[in-house]
């Protein structure tokens, strides 16, 4: 596979699967004397388009965002329908899932990373862009999830 | 617990446990296209004084450090003493494990932390500074680490 097929390495996001988004939420923001930012849920299948393991699913999730330095920390509560954050959270338990990288060009680099052994694991559609997440754990022990915003 | 114990939300370092550092930095060189930073292994415990759960550890780790944006990823390969990193790798396997911050006083900061009902897990010394892992697993789902450099 051609090297830094992302073309970049800075770190965006770091994503926190968690049971309980309320109850996480206060903890952070009480931890780190922040406001606390509420959460928001990802859209439904007909408008996110969500396909995991290259299956449409109607899973969503419940999502907050906290501002850690140049990086997000994301919280993400799923629901019981099948994603990478269900199975990730059966499995792992509560904890870190992914780290995130701002791209371009979302068709192509995901179709690189495929021919490359590391295969999309979810994708879908949000207010102002997409998003992937790519099997990585093989070889970077952690899942990367590119995020894509459409040009203004 | 006060607020903002820390002083600071700014994440400095993800902390990634692996198996194999060798395998996995050459991994991460090959994906992000940057150079492999080589590995180095922690101090003995005689200068570390390493500590953990409050009893003196021999455990050491190999380290490799990548800087991705304004954030270091650290890859840590741990011996087989015990340390918080062979428990969690044993429990967890491969992964994220830790969210580091920069702080200053330690001894004030853990102990603040500590009758806030949250441990003290491992602490030890490096050439510059010293580094605490605190169990916040239980309200933050994330170890958090606090990493001391002394004054210039």
């Amino acid at each position: 596979m051609e090297k830094n097929v992302l073309g970049t390495n800075v770190i965006a996001q770091i994503g926190i699967l968690v049971h309980d988004i309320e109850k996480t939420s206060q903890a952070y923001a009480d931890f780190f004397g922040v406001e606390n930012p509420g959460w928001s849920i990802t859209a439904a299948v007909e408008s996110a388009q969500t396909q995991y393991r290259g299956e449409r699913t109607e899973a969503r999730a419940k999502l907050a965002f906290f501002k850690m330095g140049s990086l997000q920390l994301e919280l993400i509560e799923p629901d019981e329908h099948p994603s990478t954050w269900r199975e990730y959270l059966d499995e792992h338990g509560e904890g870190p899932h992914h780290i995130a990288f701002r791209i371009e060009g979302m068709k192509d680099k995901v179709a690189a990373l495929e021919g490359g052994g590391m295969p999309l694991l979810q994708k879908g559609e949000y207010t102002g862009g997409r998003y992937a997440y790519i099997d990585t754990m093989e070889t970077l022990k952690v899942i990367v999830e590119l995020l894509e915003s459409d040009k203004k």
